[in-house]
Formats: C-alpha cells, structure tokens, sequence
C-alpha cells in the first residue's frame, strides 16, 4: 500500500535514482549500499531500510544492479512518463523557472503559463506564450495539467492554489512564502529559500554554541 | 546534544516558528497542539513529539504560550539575529534571489554577489554591487560570511562549492542541480524544483493505479 510509506522515504527516492542514472553513465553495473550512502552523504542502512518498503532489490553481500534498481525507481515514482505542468506566476522566479532547462529532460513540460501584469501577457519565453492569469480556469478545463507551478506574491497564492484546485489539479509545487491550505487530496510541495536557512542557521549557531569554528 | 535530534525535526521547526509568529499577529495567546497540527497540515502527535527534544513546552491540556513558544523557537533556531550572506550566480535565478524581498526580514541579509560573466559584474541589483567570481577567495577572507548561496550552473557547482568551503564558510543553499560533495563539518541544503516534482508524481502515479481521479 503507497498511502503507508512515510513522505521522507518518496522524498529520498528520487536522490537515489539521480545517483544510480549518474552510475550508469559512467559504465557501473553494481553498487554497495555503502558506497552509495557515500556518494550521498546517507547511511547504508537508510538506503537499505527506504528501499525495503518496495520489496528485495540486491542480494546481500552483492550489492545493488545499478540499471535495474535506477529503472525500478524510476518505475515506482513515475519518471518513465512526461508530465504536464502549469506556471502561475512569470515574474522574475517564474521567468527563471520558464527558462530553466533542468525540467524538459527529466519529462516536466510546462504547457501554459499565466500572468496578471499586461506587461507580460502575450510576451513568449521558453516557447510559451504568457497568457492572462483570468484565463486560467478555462484553460485548465481545456488542457489537462499534472502539476502546477505556483510563483506569484504571497498575498496572491492561496487564491492561484484554490484555483488550481477548484479546476481538478491534484499536485502544486509552491513557491510562494505561505503555509497554503489544500484539501488532503492535493499533495502541495513548497519550494521556501527562507524555511531552509532558517533549518541552517540551528547547526550554525549549534557549532557556535558548542565552541567549534 | 544538538547533534542528536534528527534533521527533519529541525527543518520542521521554522515551519512551526512561522506558523505561531502568524498567531501572534492575530493576537492569540494559547494554541493546541491539535489546531496547530491542523493549520499545518500534520498530526498533533508529531508536533509534541518534535517538540519534546527541546524540554517541555506546554502544560498537558492547557495548549502552547503562543509567544513564549514562538521566542524559544526563534532562540533555538538561530532566528533572534542577524546572518550574512554571499550570493555567487548571479544568471535569472540569482537576479530573482537578489531581488527576492522575503530574505532582509527574516535577518538573511545577502552583502554580497559574485558572477563570472562580464556583463553581469559591475550591475547593482538589490543595493548589491556585483563582483567578478575571481574575486570570491579574498572577498571572504576580508568579510565574515555565514552562508553561502550557489545558483551557478550545474557544470561550476562543485568548484564554487569547494572555493566557499575552502575559505570557511560552513553553511550553503545549493541551486544546482548537483549531488555535491563537501566535507561533514560543512552544511549544506539543495534547493531542486526537479527533486521535489520527481516524489510528487509517485502521489499522482500511485492514485491513477488504485483508480481515484
């Protein structure tokens, strides 16, 4: 059952099938989960423990087939698919996102990208003509979207997720600073400069605290 | 010890930190375990369990001291001053961090940035005089930095990476799209949209295989 794995093992996953697409290229067919906790910066027996949820993938002592356990992972997450994305928001982040090229390749492609400011609407960037953020219920209705990019001001987030929703849109990547509300059905994941320093700045203070440089 | 309370339990805490500050504004005194869960999206017994590193917070049945949590929070997190930080990349991403005002408040001040491109070095964004790469090592020798951030492309992570760790700096957020290598003592943070979608599509996979739209 996928409901009972904890979200920081799927959230791992993905890691793991970078590192293991990276082995391939470089020709290796075998890795130890030593070897790949090392590459990491994760103990063996995370790797171990994360990827028993999904049934035997090495034998012990043998270590792990690189390509088969990289092709079942991306398997379990979906990656051997492309999926359809939705950008609200073409400001300087989401101008930065349109243009990012670390999206395509991986099967990511945005189809429509929605803005309020007529300065924007109608300017074309990665191949995607901006249009008018009051057209993107119907536009949703028309295109199905996986996924949808949120990049507007906090104070326009919440109203840009419940749209989303509203229109049947079941998974939001947020990068808006605010704790937005969802129905439990829609998986949200929040992109937050400012939560992740805020994590970092306890083991800095900590290594102060403590009297190491 | 620090050491040992584990690392999701201390990125979790600025999200409680935001949340109670937010209570606050709105001038509520005691919270639930169960409304904060609620407002945040996790069970109450996670919250007392994460909590529970920390000492003892609440009274059984009475709720949290809204403020008097939202201070300890902030003291243990590093939150109660002031950071600097050195910015190196700045392309559409950088631009979009540099200008981002989400940072200054929270006490993240970024007092420097770095780019290769000539046309960029010399640009002022955000009150920031851009400064060649090439001047990164004496840059940091001259101006306590505490986190660096690195929104280079992939292909000069490491470098910029191995160059901030090499002259001292013990914190990064890392843009690039890179499983970077840094020395244990070094703490860094990926920030990667790709990562992130990469465990949201096992959600939308795993609901198209049990058949709920």
């Amino acid at each position: 059952m996928p409901i009972e794995i904890p979200e920081v093992v799927i959230e791992r996953l993905p890691v793991y099938a970078r590192a293991l697409t990276e082995l391939t290229t470089h020709g290796r067919e075998v890795v130890s989960s030593q070897e790949l906790g090392a590459l990491l910066g994760v103990t063996p027996a995370q790797i171990r423990k994360d990827l028993s949820y999904f049934g035997r993938f090495g034998k012990q002592g043998r270590g792990y087939n690189v390509r088969r356990l990289a092709d079942e992972l991306k398997l379990i997450l979906g990656l051997e698919r492309e999926w359809t994305l939705a950008l609200v928001g073409v400001g300087r982040l989401g101008e930065a996102i349109l243009s990012y090229g670390g999206f395509y390749p991986q099967g990511f492609h945005i189809v429509e990208a929605f803005d309020a400011d007529p300065r924007t609407i109608g300017r074309v960037i990665g191949g995607i003509t901006i249009k008018d953020v009051a057209e993107l219920p119907a536009a949703l209705v028309q295109r199905h979207i996986d996924i949808g990019i949120v990049a507007v001001p906090a104070e326009h987030a919440q109203q840009v997720i419940d749209t989303l929703v509203n229109a049947g849109v079941r998974s939001i990547l947020n990068y808006a600073p605010i704790a937005a509300r969802s129905p439990t059905h829609v998986h949200i994941r929040h992109i937050d400069p400012v939560l992740a320093l805020q994590s970092m700045t306890y083991y800095l203070k900590a290594r102060e605290l403590i009297g190491v440089k």
